[in-house]
């Protein structure tokens, strides 16, 4: 008997159809003999319905309030599914962030997790019933206040639960089979990755694949969660993420030689700011980074050219999200005269491509038929980042899907057509 | 400075416009030098469509799950009234019933409230913020699981703040002026009535005026906490509700003669049942009755005809809740072999008609004007049960409008159309 942690998105619960179709397959699993725990996300556009309801009210709504707003999402959506589970003859409670123990800090709006203390869930368990649990949110230990993790929380507080009650597994249901190879709306031909280690998840998630939230990838690395991402809409494996160690057998065999890459990840959603004619001495850069960091805008890629000789003046490029940078732009120019250079340039016009794959560790070249394949597209590269295990480049965003594209066929990884589940990066 | 509780009902927080509005108001009582607590009902229709939600995932919810799910609207409407309050430049933080304190039994859909520790409320009055608390909604001690007070819940958290904290006064704030003296959709000329004893509020709660929950008044009697019933759309006074000693002294003086009657209550939300040709033996009314007190319904008048002395046969009708109907009659057929009776009539067209007025405690001669009014309006009486400040009548459904004006007409309670802030029962 196993103890299954499964997390459901706003998608597998938009209606009460939905809600129905779910508590059928919950049901299912609970009387295979497991032990279940269900996180449930709001249901599908409840959210942003309530967020919008806040802006009618004010622009700015103080964060514990749009906190405590935010949560009724899932407190529909745990006791609807519980009576839909209950109503199929298999005992099912439901219970808050609060009531399940996900003691978080009081950063609302993006609270951490802290502590689990899943009391009642264990006793739920130990009754034989299954426990639904709201995801996204959680209570301060000290004032007792609710507060939300943000986007994507849900994942979190499945992986948080998972680690509390040491489950075998967190399953992350979603509406797609699993974690692709590319988008399958940019590669129609983009294949199921079969399995990831935390370390490529958390590059691909970083880079942009959006089935898994990047949080909840750290906090499953940081307990050794398993985690199995899979379609509510089908009974197929999906993608399964864990350690080195726990790489199933048969890819270590087939992959020994080739297994490069996982996967392709792009993101359309940054900007970049140039710094144009930045007088090149010592504490330049470093002082533009601080008056950034100070507005809280998240920094990903840094470029700055040879300083001309001539001039002893430079440029210096960052990419940011796009969201981040009205205030970027503002708090640079307040300080354009102490810094001394000459303007700035903004451009939300920008793509990232991300290549990922653990294998390139210890497979030289990656980069140069990177390189080769957007050459061969006819791509031009703008900026490059790398880390031990994901090459970075960005280009104009209307050359991004066609990027995406070339690399992901120079590189292997396109199936046949429709092709399913097959692994990604069994090399050829 | 007076500490003030004030209650607003999902009509008067139906939309964002309305929560600004409701929001501007209590800032307003805030800026004039009170202490602010406010107790606000789910926006407009949201309980009910949640509701429905559950009905459309299993027609027999459990009752614990149906409750976290409706406490969801209260949720909503707290949190975006904090925002909206602090919009104005006032301090508001929001407080689910647990968080404010309200602990009650663990009979979930209809909780009563078994204590009432408003620490953090108390803390954030200290603090010079307003205290918004969802209503309708509690927490059990034991378990720290979510109840709910049942339909006119909100009124009753409102009284029983007012009372844990010793507000000053319980403003309970609908979408009409007060209590009328009856229904003015049936007389158009009813008068709002400007203050009425906890008794004589009762009984109008009991007998069809909806405007106060009847929960809340008894509360509001145990612990006499001042009750302020008045419009959110005007600023005029309403109907206060107080005990005796508390009465205004103008009313005390203009009414010692001859005010007898608050207003004329009426209920179509009733049925009666008649048991036929039961043996009148001892103990069949009683074993009828603990057939259908098994069933839970409450049931209302009782009258049993004089038996007839060739037969040994008896009718006993019973008026109950509408909606207790089905199960009563599915009870009592299950036993009609046992206790002899010969058949059940079901009839949902009666309607009951309730004068209340604690002065007819002193005044002869009330019952017999009653009647004699019905007498010369053609309407036939079926039923007739008394208290000490209350006669109620049991007339045909579509009788029932006209009984309302003629016994309205008869005490003398019609004002001039249109007005609208004059004592009823300042007798004439």
């Amino acid at each position: 008997m196993a103890l299954v942690v499964q997390k459901y998105g706003g998608s597998s619960v938009g209606d009460a159809r939905s809600v129905k179709r779910v508590a059928k397959r919950i049901a299912e699993a609970k009387r295979a003999g497991n032990d279940v725990v269900v996180v449930v996300s709001a249901m599908g556009d409840t959210t942003d319905e309530l967020l919008d309801l806040a802006q009618q009210i004010t622009p700015l709504p103080p964060k514990r309030e749009l906190d405590i707003l935010l949560t009724a999402g899932e407190r529909i959506s745990m006791s609807l599914l519980a009576m839909a589970i209950t109503n199929l003859g298999v005992k099912a409670k439901s219970y808050t962030g609060q009531q399940a123990g996900l003691i978080t800090d009081a950063v609302h709006g993006r609270a951490r997790i802290v502590d689990v203390v899943p009391h009642r869930i264990r006793e739920t368990l130990n009754k034989g019933q299954v426990a639904i649990v709201a995801g996204f949110q959680g209570v301060t230990q000290s004032t007792n206040d609710v507060t939300t993790l943000g986007r994507g929380g849900s994942d979190t507080t499945a992986v948080a639960l998972a680690a509390g009650l040491d489950a075998d597994v967190c399953e992350i249901y979603t509406d797609v089979d699993g974690v692709f190879t590319a988008d399958p709306r940019i590669v129609p031909n983009a294949r199921k990755i079969e399995w990831a280690s935390y370390e490529e998840m958390l590059e691909l998630a970083a880079c942009g694949a959006k089935v898994l939230a990047l949080r909840s990838v750290e906090y499953a690395r940081r307990y050794n969660v398993p985690i199995h991402v899979r379609s509510s809409f089908s009974a197929h494996d999906g993608t399964r993420v864990s350690s080195e160690d726990m790489k199933p057998q048969k890819l270590k065999e087939s992959t020994m030689e080739a297994a490069i890459i996982s996967g392709v990840a792009h993101d359309r959603s940054e900007s970049k700011i140039t710094v144009v004619d930045v007088p090149d001495v010592p504490g330049s850069a470093s002082r533009i980074f601080e008056v950034v960091a100070r507005t809280g805008a998240n920094i990903d890629m840094i470029v700055q050219n040879v300083s001309a000789a001539s001039t002893g003046l430079t440029d210096i490029s960052f990419t940011l999200p796009g969201s981040d940078g009205p205030a970027t732009m503002a708090a640079l120019t307040a300080v354009q005269a102490e810094l001394g250079f000459d303007s700035l340039q903004f451009d939300d016009q920008i793509g990232k491509l991300s290549l990922v794959g653990a294998g390139m560790k210890s497979h030289p070249g990656v980069s140069a038929r990177l390189f080769a394949a957007l050459r061969d597209a006819g791509i031009n590269i703008e900026m490059i980042s790398t880390s031990e295990i994901r090459i970075s480049v960005v280009t104009r965003a209307d050359s991004l899907d066609d990027a995406v594209r070339a690399v992901h066929t120079a590189f292997g990884l396109d199936g046949a057509d429709g092709e399913a589940v097959v692994y990604a990066g069994t090399g050829r």
